[in-house]
């Protein structure tokens, strides 16, 4: 079948309405938050429910035609571009429902176009708490969320989202239904293929139901500000928290080029003269809370913090949070193109991962702020550059893959939560080595062998 | 090559002591503890370092000769039982090291035939913690851990094997060296394979190193009994626990037929007229022990406990803990066949479960001692029999298939932490349907092409 004919049969199964295939949406789905070229795909298809969505992937699958799928489109490495203009894009915004929370049990079953922070806030209301927490939260998906195995600020005490999958189904490339996991906290039957659909970027199957942890609510919790003239003080006192066996909740880095763009940006009242700040926050029994809150300040102010001001209330407390979570916002709008970098580190390297980028921006005369999630190793460099200008472009390019050589010479990883996709694929083997790729094509092929599962991302075409 | 031939080469490859052949010793390797048929192998071979092993996969490959590997033996799937007479025991009691200890960063670098206490206890002298803690984990190994995703008595609150299992390396079917995973907390480069590798029962490949997450060791412990005359009161009591929102770090469950084979065979003073016990421990800040130390006596007193012990020192402590850990050699002592089961149901469904094995025990006339993890819903049912009593045997085969589709008609899993194996292969299909199995065996065909990475075990063969 032509892919004009396939159109006419998908809306036959979804409904003329939930098929879009004007220009001006196809553009909007062309792209994503990764700074690579646009790919206008044919088609935009919106399944209101499972069935319908098996019907497309079988459809498609029949007909060879490539699927890829969209949650919010917040993806930072290109894993929602469409892989060329002969595939469809498969919008999980109607797959929205909350299946079930179940409060014994301490689990959620949900669709995977839920918002991430829909399903915080409605678990929340049981006092129970589900803590991955990525920046894009108010929007990103779940079924987002697992397909990149997305991470957060609250890492490095609570996990990412990999941690909290107990269960997933998902049409293969056949448009068969398949399942893996348990609505149990423990479950070894059969192989993981939860954990291997958890970053799998949409290529090997498409999720219609996952199963997720839930834990209960911290009963106290407490937030400070700690304001550094330099950022390697800041730096240390991040390894110096972590090697006092103390676990923040949240332990995030801002350096004075972030500073003074979210400043800028949302009037929070940041100390814009500082060298860095590290945004701090601690929870769990109302004991442990105020114990570590005391000793994480004393850390602060013995590695060179000029202040700490702890958050009196939860109205504080929330002001200091919407000002780290405007960072990435107020970077975008300083400069016409960004760059965020999330090359991961041990965490007791993050003194020399910020060393090291500091190096990187003066070698290669370019700006690069640097904020995220320094409690487990992930900063995120952002380059502020205009793709426009070819030379500029050229030393951004050679900057980001020295900030990998950098990452991976410390003993990290090129991607701590952003994934593969299209940006990192082409570096892939520099961390995993030429076995990795070949093994990871030879799954990938058996389980999508006529390639429609959102070609290209991770492993490259094959 | 011939099959002796092959033997030979194992012999210039890790020499000549390090490749058992004797009959004895073949006996030694054809079984482990699940109650299976026994298969003899060719020999058993003892590489005593990575390079080695990747020349004995590199061998078996192109002399398409199986291999399964072997830990401690206490598997109780029949997931380390040979695949066949023509095929070999892959031993890893000499790649035995504890690679790393890193402290700063909170994680530990093993080979895989490091014994999983050996471990816990090097970590915990740092001030760290490796929860993971399988019932045989004084014997058992890290590597035989991933392989199945084995659990244990922490479950409820720390997770299983698989959620710290930050990195793997491997060799896979052709002998060639795979690595995915990270020393960082986050790592989203490339599919998660180290998640895939986790319970995968040797069949994917033969690890060479597991990089695992620690964490810092809880500040404080409070151990507890609970004896009831009921164990329908004893199983009321862990619902009510765990929805009062406490998660204690272990909440054992003994049923009275269990009370009475420990203390026949510890002798720890257990009280052998009651109905059931609950062992209770919960960690954490000491002012979260308190609290909830209270709060779990008062809800197994309102629940009908006639009585609540709670340890008074470390001493005391241990031999609770020592007596739950002799149940399954106690039980084992009484019958000449054993069979420890696994079947796991959401923990709100401990209650119905335990009215089930009740029922069941009845229905077939056959002895259940039930005890385990009441607290994550994984209980141990295990029945006494004599296999030779072909009689009794097949009624002991129906009420394992009776506990599993019970456990499934609540919500549950065939197995919480014993793996698939050959044990539970017939079954799998009740559990996961058709398509997770084909999808399984696709992927399994594709990196194993020519089937000698365990064969038989969690799919069949294929």
């Amino acid at each position: 079948m032509t892919t004009q004919g396939v159109i006419g049969e998908l809306k036959k199964i979804v409904g003329a309405d939930n098929v879009l295939t004007q220009k001006e949406d196809m553009v909007t789905y062309s792209y994503d938050a990764a700074v690579l070229d646009p790919v206008v795909p044919s088609a935009a298809v919106m399944p209101e429910n499972s069935e319908q969505l098996g019907q497309i992937v079988k459809l498609c699958s029949d007909n060879k035609l490539p699927i890829t799928v969209r949650g919010a489109g917040t993806n930072l490495s290109g894993g929602t571009i469409p892989s060329s203009r002969a595939s469809i894009v498969l919008l999980t915004g109607k797959l929205n429902k909350i299946l079930e929370i179940n409060e014994a049990d301490m689990y959620a079953v949900v669709q995977p176009g839920v918002v991430t922070a829909t399903l915080a806030a409605a678990v929340e209301k049981k006092g129970l708490f589900y803590p991955p927490d990525p920046g894009s939260q108010a929007v990103s998906t779940i079924g987002g969320n697992v397909a990149e195995n997305a991470g957060g600020l609250r890492g490095l005490k609570y996990g990412v989202t990999k941690d909290y999958v107990m269960g997933v189904s998902f049409f293969d490339s056949m448009g068969e239904h398949v399942k893996s996991g348990s609505r149990t906290v423990k479950c070894a039957t059969g192989y993981n293929l939860a954990g291997l659909m958890v970053g799998s970027e949409g290529t090997l199957g498409i999720l219609d139901e996952i199963t997720l942890k839930l834990i209960p609510l911290p009963k106290a919790r407490k937030s400070m500000v700690a304001v550094y003239k330099t950022i390697d003080e800041a730096s240390e006192t991040v390894a110096a928290i972590i090697s006092n066996r103390i676990v923040p909740a949240t332990l995030e880095l801002l350096d004075n080029f972030t500073i003074r763009a979210v400043e800028a940006y949302s009037k929070a009242g940041l100390p814009i003269d500082a060298g860095a700040l590290l945004l701090i926050e601690v929870d769990g029994h109302p004991g442990q809370v105020a114990e570590d809150g005391l000793k994480v300040e004393e850390l602060c102010k013995t590695l060179g913090a000029v202040d700490v001001k702890v958050a009196a209330d939860d109205i504080e407390r929330d002001k200091i949070w919407a000002a780290r979570r405007s960072a990435l916002s107020a970077l975008a709008k300083l400069k016409p193109t960004l760059v965020l970098e999330d090359a991961t580190v041990p965490r007791s390297k993050i003194p020399a991962m910020v060393k090291a980028l500091q190096e990187i921006a003066i070698k290669y005369k370019i700006e690069i702020g640097t904020f995220g999630h320094a409690g487990d190793g992930n900063l995120h460099p952002t380059i502020l550059t205009d793709k426009r200008n070819k030379e500029e472009w050229h030393r951004v390019e050679s900057a980001i893959e020295e900030i990998f050589d950098r990452a991976l010479a410390l003993g990290g990883t090129l991607s701590g939560e952003h994934g593969t996709g299209l940006a990192k694929a082409p570096f892939l083997a520099k961390e995993t080595g030429l076995s990795s790729i070949i093994f990871s094509r030879r799954l990938r092929k058996a389980l999508d062998p006529n390639g429609i599962l959102n070609p290209g991302k991770i492993t490259g075409i094959i």
